[in-house]
This record gives structure tokens, C-alpha cells and sequence, in this order.
């Protein structure tokens, strides 16, 4: 396997901005103590270690130069010579013992000097024989801080290790504790005096060294706006040394000199003199048993983990902060009445069509740059590329979800009278902040953001790549029309810089995910998302039933739509189940003869293989989604065993059913859509006439099958008294429920419609 | 730390189910060399070996007697005979290559005995360093199958072994390779001749060694019920020889002899021996990235991971298969008419009173174990405690459901004509099988079954052992009311024996869990199910804002009722917010000393405690759930301070305001039940006129707060055409969408309540 090799920075400047890190060709790796030595009681350093050289072999194999600097010699000199002095203490009392007794005897306090020197050896022999398994040399290279204030001695550390670095072997770097001076005392390390940190080692190292990147490992999780567990407390993602936030760290470490105070004055000068000598710095937790697998890989390629120093701050908000922009102006959105959110919508579809030379001339810039680029396929191309007749398109499908949002936020669902004077209302009210993710699809951007709107909900968009320009156009221009009513901010932009993954794990600020695009897309999205609900469907393994009873006349006109009409769809067929007395009748000829002149490739179910003499290629699962002109043939004996059938192999997306008595079947199947008679294509929310389409969803809770605008919604209750009191209606109370339904307004659109 | 010295089981039988597994206190763990050797390229072997050093030193250090037999001495050795022989060929070459090129060199076959004795004492010092870390000895132990066939030998080798574990050293077993028989080519040590697997000699020295437990990691999942990736395949959880099943390995394994018929062969026999032996077996895949760090451990706790070979085969079904019988029976169950749904739970109803004295004795057992245990504390107590007074209201709840089963599963929500002859329903219907997870409560039991089948969705129960008695009786009655309509099987019990976290897992079988118990039993259950939404609500953080405007009469009503009607309640009020101009009034002394005679204890918020001479403790967070009788007081300046701060602070469940003028409160306040002038108590689906209630959920999809049926309900659209295709309405086609909105029947609850 053969890696490219990171460019790397140019020298004297460090990286902009976290994407830029996958670059990074020369890195230092600083392990806080903390890092390498055990934890509490369940002693997680070992397996913390190994991944950590795993992953800096890793690193190193794809052509990064790759130096760590280690603490931890200490403590394990410390483990050692414990064992050592209890062994001479008690060797008989300690080998014959059938529990682990060693820990209850007291320990005489050790000099860190002493430990630092025991433990040396036997760290460097573990991370040489860790470094083995993945074929790289390790060497050691032990140094005092003062080593940096002599040019001499500086120079020929910095040769020494420019030449190991050029052998392809990682410098292991140590302070040589044995030598230092002052020794000050340390609370965690039980019965052992600490020595310094090596966070102003690994700064200077990564200076001296030109590195493009310091990751420093400890067991913080990066800097923090307030200290961690107050009610306002963040994690800082990225600091910008020019800002004067204020700071605090993580969690208060256990080992270190002195309280937190002195420790992030330690850390942050540490960083910021990298900083300022061109270094990158990143500060993170590398204790974390759930990431520590991952996490200088995870840093590597630019995710936010820990907090990322950077010289300079970019000229948009971070994408928290436009949440949280998003999040308020959505609450006045929310707030307005129903015709001003539409007349919203409606100004943006006539910005459409008003300014279509800069949306074109946007969209021009978006393609140039794909064609030149030359790796996008013509259908995406295609679908990239904006027209005024499109243009034209979207302002009419605009104008349609303007009316649709006159009946949504605010409906009265359902009215009660609890007791007299005790009157409960149930309100239709948006969903809060919706994150629609779609991709290199730019008339995406106007539909979706006069749905959220439409719908009374904040919006936070993230389209792909290669649209920028044309979605930066769209976006502004969204923003023109929402300004009419002061909620300029309801609909955000993220950079194209933030990762997709990021954004899964904003679980406190985003409410509803919503990708549009690829099943691909969709999959990686419910993947991704951590304690967010993803609206949408990744599979459709639609079925279509000829039953024994179907009309021979509308048999090849459904199996022919619902397959070829537009196979890549998720509500085209995939599996087609014949009742076995068709097998041998004309129908049967006539349905493989239309699929052959449709060029659909047939796979054979076992029991349709078994009618055949010569079958087609056998299905490799019933559970397969060609998305394509190609299609299982399966065989069952009774209409019960079609619905067996696709209970057992379905998605519960849409399946329908070719028949003249189909009641059983429409009851007795499970599936979001029930066709009878009618193409498996009919399923889709424009067709539905739903109005505006959110999406298509096989999920069993909130919205299923299409979703209009309601699966934008959700409800509250609002109940109102006059000083009712629970107690009133207890035993001893003097009130009584009445529960008593009261009628709601019918929804405008029945009324609309049936006008 | 002194840790209970687990107690094993009777020597000659098995464990019976995993369980048990707890009690082991021999254990041999057997590592595979796909364990033990690298991966394909990421070389995850290191973190792997360190891990399960990690899990076999707590083990250890919970007085128990681990064994390890390893492979991997031969990958070892070949990748330093490798390292070697490169070294030896060019090593001006390899020192000088900036990049890692020792890959693409071509090898010599290396002879695997040589390979063996090269990487046995590299894989021991590995070893040895790693247990040093958890401060625990081990010992090299070779021996080969032969050994075992020698009377003298296997004495000598027992009593070794027993002298070491005595001493509380970890034996580390391997077969001496480098003296062993004909090698047997293997095509997946690249270029290394490979010797036998050792899964005959694991089970040889655990029944020699009298071995309670044999855990044989490997890089297969366990045993299939067929190949796997075919659409039937199933892991097996429990394997009982005496079953004729046909089964499969989980996936090919790259290491081994001969194909996968081969290897089942091997490791099947070596279990099944193992097993007549008196040991049980658990074979499990120890090359999981995800799961390697917890796997012995979680085994040994009794987790369902891999195959679990017992001899003993329970009376009852398994979870899995209860879950499909829920799942059958329950589709019939949604298809009965409403009316046969009512009567089923009327007839319940009935058997609660009927057979009284059958429920009450068994709850008196579980009574009487309780009170003998000790352990629950009087609250519980009570709860557990059912009286023919418990089982009256009870019965009259149950009719109350039976009544709204009316008006649930098939009821028509909307009704389009799409077009001419092609007609649109959207129907409600269950949303499939529902795991309820209730604590020691057993009134809990019919209460749910009622709303089960009320809403014709399957339900799978899990209560609490402390009411094991009690459920399984009231469970038996309720399968007797649903056998009157053949659907006996729609309600299921599931054996105490399941652990609450494996039935959290069953992610394609369980379409909804719904916890009933305490926020921590919530909290848990949200945390452990993945993949399976939960409908529930952990934080219950309300407000009541007492306004410039308030009428002092409700005020003093309201805040009593809602902090101290129920103190431990999710809609009690956490934080009283009061306007500033109330500060300096008497309502204010009022409402203080009311709380004081309620003794309620006051937390001061940051503004509040500003405005004091001699304050209150402040609180830590606002954003505390006290669940007793101790609030918070926070001062705010306006009703848009107010919003803001419950907004910042709250968890959308229930918020109060007191007030006159109240419009701007209920309209911008984004919680799920938003209150005027009424204590925050009547959040709750009795008191709002649900009928049953299901819960109440601070989700923003499907239902929000207090939830009636209608939360375990979903729908599904039922199309109804006459040969209708997509392609029939494209611009060539002859047809034209209507989408006329069609009358639909108001619920029957509205009518019914309106008479």
C-alpha cells in the first residue's frame, strides 16, 4: 500500500483552520503522565498505550514524520521498585498468599529521581516492543529543558533527531528526570514526589523542530468559557490566542503541579509559544476510553476533538453559534402569523425568478469548477446545474407550500374541557431546530428552507461541495426574504468546512436531521447521528403481489411502472411475487416478456428456480435493493404466504398487491404504504397530495410512509385555569373532572379544497 | 479494595444458563492467533492483547483463577524472523528509505516450528510485561497433546499448574511448536507453514484442571443456525448439544486448517468435550474493535456475546423466540374487530376480581420474600403490595381501556381522492411490539397488557423479580382473556432471567420500549437501547413563574400544589422564577412562609440571593431535578425573562405561569405542557382526559406529553386504484390529479363524549 505524503505547512505559519491538519507532515505527540501511567482501579493504561503507538505507526507509514514525547517513567518506576521493596519486605508471605494482598501494605515514600531512573528502562522496552508489531524502530532521546537554552547542545539535539527522523524511526523523548532539578510534591501519585509536566518540553521540541502539528494528550478534554459543570460551561472548539475569553479546563487533573489555575497557565503558555512559532496546537483528552482509540487519528483529519489553537479566526460565526442564532430567530418565526410566514415564502419565490443572473451566474461558477475538476458524473452534473425554467419550477413549488403553511404552526388539534373554568388546548407547534443535509443539489436549498418556514422551524442547511457558490446566492437570498419580517437568522448556512459527522453529534442543539439525498447519504446519517432522530428511510425493498385473481390488463401496466418507470427510486419494485397458478399461464409469458423488452435483469427466488428448468441466476438474498433494472422473481402458493413473504423480506416502504378482492391483504399487511391495484410509484407525498414533500419515512414512530408538513410539527399542551389546584379534585376536593371534548376548527385545507 | 471470592460450581455439571456464569471461578481463556496476531492492516492486535491482559487482571484480582492459552507464537516469530532476514539482506537499503518499504520486498517461506521458537519468548515478554502492569505474575507453561495422553505427564502438569494458581500466577499455556508433528500448510500466514489450532488442548487442560468456565476467542461470532449473510442467519445465544440443530460459523476465518466444515468440526468437538466434561464453554469473537476491551469480562457477568454452550435446556422459550410469537399473535390481534379487542380486556377485568385469591396468595409470596430478604425499603413495599381494593380500581381502569380501545387501531385519519377511481386512507395502526420494562409493581402488568391490546400492538413484558409471583399469575390471566380470540400469545412475560441490556439490543425485533419506573430506571434504558426509540422522559425540570400581574389568591394555592402535592414527581415544580416587583411585597413573605411551614428547602438562584441581605445556600445548578421537598428561587426581571430562563434551564416538561394576562407566555413558551393560573400537577394523562395513559414524553417527535393510546399507534396509507401507474400522469399521460381532501368520521370519542 503506498500513501501519499502530507505536504505540510509553509514553515513559520501554523494551519487556519482543523481541516487543514490532515496537511501535517511533521507531528509531536506529548502523553501527559495521566496518559501513560494506570488509572484509578481498573488500570486502563496499557490498552491506552498500545493504541496510541498504533496510531502513531500508523501515522508514520503514511510518510508523517512522527515524535512523542512521554511522561510517565515516574510512575512506572514507581510500580516497579514497589514491587521490588515488598518482595525484600515479605517474598514467603507475599508468593503463598491466594489473594492479591500486595496493595493493603504500606509503602515508604519513594524519591521521584529514584523512580524516574527504574522506571526509564522499562517504558522504553514497552514501546519498543509495541512499536515492533507495526515494523517500526523506535529511539530513545532523553532531555532536560535546559538542553534548549545551550545553541550547542540544541543544535545537536536537532540534528540527531532530524537524522532519526530521516531513518523513518519515531524519537522517543523523555525528560531525563533522573538529573533534573527540584523535585516538588505531587497528591496523586501516592507516596511518590512528581516532577514537572512536560508541556513546555514538548512546545519547545515542536518549535526547534519546525513540526506543523503538537497534540498534547492529557486528561483534559480541552479549554472550557466557564469551569466545566456549571450551567453554561462549553468546551472551546477552537481558541483564538487574540480573543480574551475567558478560560478553564476540563476536569481537574489528577497529576500535575499545583491547582487547575497553575496548570492552564502551564498548558496555554505552553501552546501559545508553539503558536507563535508557527506550530499548530491541539489539547485533548487522551484518557477517554471510548475515543482514545482514535483520537490523534481523529485530530489528524480534522474532527473536533479537544480544543484546537489557531492564529486565525475566520470570518463566519461557528456553527454552535449559528444554532443558537438559528434556535431564537426561529422562536420569533414561530411566533408570527400564518400569512406573514407565507408571504416570506412568497417573496422568495419571486426572488427566485427576479434575480436569476446572479443565481446563474453562481450556479455557472459551480460547474465550471466541476467540469474542470472533471470527477463529477453527468447526472450529478446534471442535477448541479440550475436553469431559468427550473428556477421558474421552484417559484410555483414555493407559492404551493405558502398555502400549505396557512394550516400548520397553531392549529388547535384537539380541545378540552378538563372542569369547569379548566379548559385544555392541544397545538400543532414546530419541531425547534431542523439540520437538513443534502446533496450537490442546489434547488434543494429554497424547498427545504420554505418548508422549515413554512412550518415555523429554525434551519440549519449543509449542502455539498461543489454547490457553494450557487448555495451561497440561494442562502443570501433566503435571507433577504426572511428579513421582511425581522427573522433574518431562521435559516443558516454551516460552512462547507464543517464536517458532516461534527454536526450528527450536536445533540443538545439540533431536534430533527433530515438528509435529502442518496440511500447512501441517509445510511451514513443514521450512522452518524448520536441521540438525534433522523427522519428519513435508507432502504426500499418494494414488493408487487400478482395474486391469482389479478386482472390480466392492469398486471403488465403496474409490474412495468413500478419497475422501470424510474428503477433508481425507493419506491420502485424489487421483488415481483407471483401466485404459482400463474406460472403456467399466459400472463406469466406476457410479464417476462414485457421485463426482457424493458431490458430488466430477472433473478430467480428457490421456489420460483424450482418451477424452472433452465432459471435464471438464483438471488443471492430476498433482501436486496437493486435500485436498478433488475429484479427477484419469487413464487408463493396463496395470498397469506405473499404477506408472509414480505413481512419476512420487506422494508415496510410500499408494497402492492395485483388482484380483484384485496381487503385481507390491505388489513393484514404491515407496511408504511398498501397499493392496490396502482403502481408502487404512486408513493411519494407530491402524488399523495400532501403538498410540500418532507420526505418518505420508514420509521414506526412520529411520520410514516410520505411526510408533508406535519412531520415538521409537533404538539404542546396549554392548559388554562383559574388557581386550579390538584388538591381540588382529591378526595377531600371540591371539584370534579368533566373531560368533555369540545369540538376544533376543521383544518383550512379540507375547507380549501372541498370549496 | 476486598472483592467476593466468586464460588464456582459443583465439580461434573455444567453451568446451566449464563447467568451463572458469574459464579465462575476457574477460568481458561483461550486466544486464537487471529486474536493474537495482527489484523489485515491496522495492525489492531496490540490494543487487542492488552485489553484482554487487562480483563484477565481484574478477573484475577477478583479472587478468581485465570488461565490463558494463546496462539500466536508463530506470527510472532515470522515477523521477527522477517525483520531479520530483511535486516540480513539490505540493511543500507532499509536504514536509508525514507518511506517504509520493508512491505514490498519479496519473502522466503519461513518453516513455522522456527517461526514458533523464534516468537516464543518475544510473545512471553509481551506478555509478562503487560501483567506487570496490573502487578500480577505469570508463568510460561509448554506442553503439546501428547502430553495429555500420558498418565505421568498430566499429573505432573496438574500439579503445576494448581501450585501456580495457588500462588495467584496466571498461567500462560501454549503447545510447545517447535517440537510438535507435521505442519499443514496455511495459506493465510503469508508465506508461513501453520500448525494446528489449539482448541483441543484448551479443552483438554479446562476439564483436566476441572475449569468451571472455557472462554475461546476467536475471530468467528459463534455458531449460526445457518451460513451466515444468508437471509436466515442467526447467531445461536444458547447452543444445547442434545438439540439436532444444523449450525454454521460466524464468519470464515482466516486462520485455521482447511475450510469452515473443518474448523466447526474442531471447535465444536473440542466444546461439546469440554462440556461432558463439566466446563462450560462460551466461543466468542475476540477481534471485535468495538467489544474486544469488554468481552471476557461481559461473558463472565453473563452477557449475551456469542455462543454459550449449556447442557441443560431451560423449560421456556428464549427471548427471540417469544418475541416472535408476540409478533405473529399480535398481527391477528390487530386485525380483530375493536369490539373483540374491548371484549378481551373486559374479560380481564373480570379474572382480576374473580380469581383474587389466586393473585393475592402469590403476591403474598412475593410479600413474605421480600420481607425475609430484608432489602426493600417500606415504600416499595407498598408498591408491591396488591389488596382486592388494588384489584378493584384496577379492573375499573381496565374497562375505562376497553372503552377506548373503541376508538384506536383502524380508525380513518384522512381520505384523498387522488385521482378518478384512485382513492387514499390514512389508517391508524399498532406500531408493532412493544417491550414495557416495569419495577417491583405488579399492577403495572394488566394495566399495560390492557393498553397493548387496546392499540393491538404485541407486548413483551419485563418486571421486576421482587414481583416474579405475583406477574407471572396476573400474566397467566391475561393470556387466559386473550385466548377467548386465539391471540394467547400476544402478551408475553419474559423470564427474570433476562438481563434488561440484552433485551435493549433486540434492535430488529422490538419496534418501541417503554420504561415505567423511576428517572434512573429511564435514564438507564435511553442509554442502553440502541437503535430502539424509547418513549419516556428521565428529567422532569419545572417552573413556576409567579408574574407582576399575579392574583395573590392563586398564587399561594398554585405553588403549594405543584411543589408539595407529590414532591417525588416528574411535573412537581424545581424553580420558582418570581418577577422583581414582587420582591418587596407581601406576597412574597407569604409564599416564603408558606414553604417554610410545607418544609420545603429553599435554594437561592444567582439574582435571588443578589437581592438578600442573609441568603439561602445558592444553588449549584438551576438545572436540578430536587424530586423532594426543596426548590429554587430565581428572581427575573420581565415574562421575557421568565421564557428565557425556563427556555436555558428547563427540560420542556410542564411550566406554570400566574399571572393575569398570560397570551405572550403561552404562545413564545416552547415546553410540552405550558400552564396558566393551574398547578403544574394536572400534567398527566388521567387529569387531561386521555383515558389510559401510556406516559408522558419530553421527545419532540412522535407523541409530547402525557401520552395517550394514540402513542402506540402509527399509521399506514392504504391506496386503492383500478390499474393506476405513475406514467399515466406524466405530461404524455391521460390522467390528472385531483387531490380532493374527502370527508373522514370524527372519533368516536368526540361523539361518544357529546352525547
Amino acid at each position: 500500500i503506498c500513501f501519499p505524503v502530507p505536504q505540510g505547512r509553509a514553515h513559520g505559519s501554523s494551519f487556519a483552520h482543523r481541516g487543514e491538519l490532515r496537511r501535517a507532515k511533521r507531528i509531536v505527540v506529548k502523553l501527559g503522565s495521566a496518559v501513560v501511567t494506570r488509572g484509578d482501579e481498573c488500570g486502563l493504561a496499557l490498552g491506552r498505550l498500545a493504541s496510541i503507538v498504533e496510531q502513531v505507526a500508523m501515522l508514520q507509514n503514511q510518510g508523517r514524520e512522527m515524535m512523542i514525547v512521554t511522561s510517565g517513567a515516574v510512575a512506572f518506576g514507581k510500580q516497579r521498585l514497589r514491587h521490588e521493596i515488598l518482595l525484600s519486605q515479605s517474598v514467603r508471605q507475599a508468593l503463598h498468599s491466594g489473594h492479591n494482598q500486595l496493595k493493603d501494605m504500606s509503602m515508604p515514600v519513594l524519591e521521584a529521581r529514584a523512580c524516574a531512573a527504574a522506571g526509564q528502562s522499562g517504558l522504553m522496552a514497552l514501546y519498543e516492543a509495541m512499536f515492533t508489531q507495526y515494523s517500526t524502530c523506535t529511539a530513545q532521546v532523553l532531555v532536560t529543558n535546559l538542553d534548549f537554552h545551550d545553541d550547542q547542545k540544541r543544535q545537536n539535539l536537532n540534528s540527531t533527531l532530524q537524522e532519526l527522523l530521516r531513518m523513518n524511526i519515531v524519537p522517543i523523548i523523555n525528560t531525563n528526570d533522573a538529573v533534573v532539578p527540584p523535585p516538588e510534591p505531587n497528591s496523586d501519585l501516592l507516596g511518590v514526589i512528581s516532577i514537572k509536566d512536560n508541556d513546555s518540553l514538548a512546545a519547545r521540541l515542536a518549535v526547534e523542530m519546525k513540526a506543523d502539528l503538537l497534540i498534547a494528550l492529557s486528561d483534559v478534554e480541552g479549554l472550557y468559557n466557564s469551569p466545566p459543570g456549571t450551567d453554561d460551561a462549553k468546551l472551546i472548539d477552537i481558541f483564538y490566542p487574540g480573543d480574551q475569553q475567558s478560560i478553564t479546563y476540563g476536569t481537574k487533573s489528577r497529576v500535575g503541579i499545583g491547582g487547575m489555575e497553575a496548570k492552564l497557565c502551564c498548558k496555554v503558555k505552553a501552546a501559545l509559544w508553539a503558536l507563535q512559532g508557527g506550530t499548530s496546537v491541539v489539547i485533548a483528552n487522551g484518557t477517554h476510553p471510548k475515543v482514545t482509540g482514535h483520537v490523534i487519528t481523529d485530530i489528524v483529519e480534522g474532527k473536533k476533538v479537544g480544543t484546537f489553537f489557531s492564529e486565525i479566526k475566520p470570518a463566519g460565526p461557528t456553527v454552535e453559534h449559528q444554532t443558537e442564532m438559528a434556535r431564537n430567530s426561529g422562536r420569533t418565526l414561530a411566533s408570527l402569523h400564518p400569512d406573514q410566514r407565507s408571504e416570506i415564502i412568497c417573496h422568495l419565490a419571486e426572488l427566485l425568478t427576479e434575480r436569476k443572473e446572479e443565481i446563474l451566474a453562481a450556479n455557472k461558477m459551480d460547474i465550471d469548477l466541476a467540469v474542470n475538476a472533471g470527477h463529477l458524473p453527468p447526472a450529478m452534473l446534471k442535477r448541479l446545474s440550475l436553469s431559468p425554467a427550473k428556477l421558474n419550477n421552484l417559484a410555483i413549488g414555493l407559492r404551493q407550500i405558502a398555502v400549505a403553511a396557512q394550516d400548520s404552526v397553531g392549529r388547535v388539534l384537539r380541545r378540552t374541557r378538563v372542569a369547569h373554568n379548566l379548559e385544555l388546548e392541544q397545538i400543532a407547534v414546530p419541531i425547534g431546530v431542523l439540520l437538513v443535509i443534502f446533496e450537490a443539489r442546489p434547488d434543494c436549498l429554497p424547498q427545504v428552507s420554505a418548508l422549515a418556514i413554512a412550518s415555523g422551524n429554525a434551519l440549519l442547511l449543509k449542502g455539498g461541495k461543489e454547490a457553494a457558490n450557487t448555495n451561497r446566492v440561494l442562502h443570501q437570498l433566503t435571507q433577504e426574504a426572511l428579513s421582511m419580517h425581522g427573522v433574518r437568522e431562521a435559516v443558516q448556512l454551516v460552512s462547507t468546512r464543517e464536517e458532516v459527522e461534527d454536526l450528527c453529534r450536536l445533540d443538545k442543539m439540533i431536534d430533527l436531521i433530515i438528509p435529502r439525498g442518496s440511500s447512501q447519504l441517509v445510511r451514513n446519517i443514521q450512522r452518524a447521528a448520536k441521540g438525534i432522530p433522523v427522519l428519513g428511510h435508507s432502504e426500499g425493498i418494494c414488493h408487487v403481489y400478482v395474486d391469482a385473481e389479478a386482472s390480466v390488463d392492469k398486471v403488465i401496466k403496474i409490474v412495468r411502472d413500478s419497475k422501470c418507470d424510474y428503477p433508481a427510486a425507493c419506491n420502485a419494485m424489487e421483488t415481483l411475487l407471483i401466485h404459482r397458478d400463474i406460472l403456467r399461464t399466459p400472463l406469466f409469458d406476457q410479464i417476462i416478456d414485457m421485463l426482457r423488452a424493458e431490458r430488466v435483469k430477472i433473478h430467480a427466488g428457490p421456489q420460483f428456480a424450482s418451477f424452472l428448468t433452465f432459471s435464471p441466476s438464483a438471488v443471492k438474498s430476498m433482501r436486496t435493493e437493486y435500485g436498478d433494472l433488475e429484479c427477484c422473481i419469487e413464487v408463493v402458493d396463496s395470498m397469506q404466504e405473499a404477506v408472509d413473504h414480505i413481512h419476512k423480506y420487506g422494508s415496510s416502504h410500499t408494497d402492492v398487491i395485483i388482484t380483484e378482492n384485496a381487503e385481507q391483504f390491505l388489513q393484514q399487511l404491515d407496511s408504511a404504504c398498501v397499493f392496490w391495484n396502482a403502481s408502487s410509484r404512486f408513493a411519494d407525498g407530491y402524488r399523495f397530495g400532501l403538498g410540500a414533500e418532507v420526505g418518505i419515512s420508514t420509521a414506526r414512530i412520529h411520520a410514516r410512509g410520505p411526510v408533508g408538513l406535519e412531520g415538521l410539527l409537533t404538539t404542546k399542551w396549554v392548559l388554562r385555569g383559574a388557581g386550579h389546584t390538584a388538591a381540588d379534585f382529591s378526595e377531600q376536593g371540591t371539584m370534579k373532572y368533566l373531560h368533555e371534548n369540545l369540538p376544533v376548527e376543521q383544518p383550512l385545507a379540507v375547507q380549501r379544497d372541498s370549496n
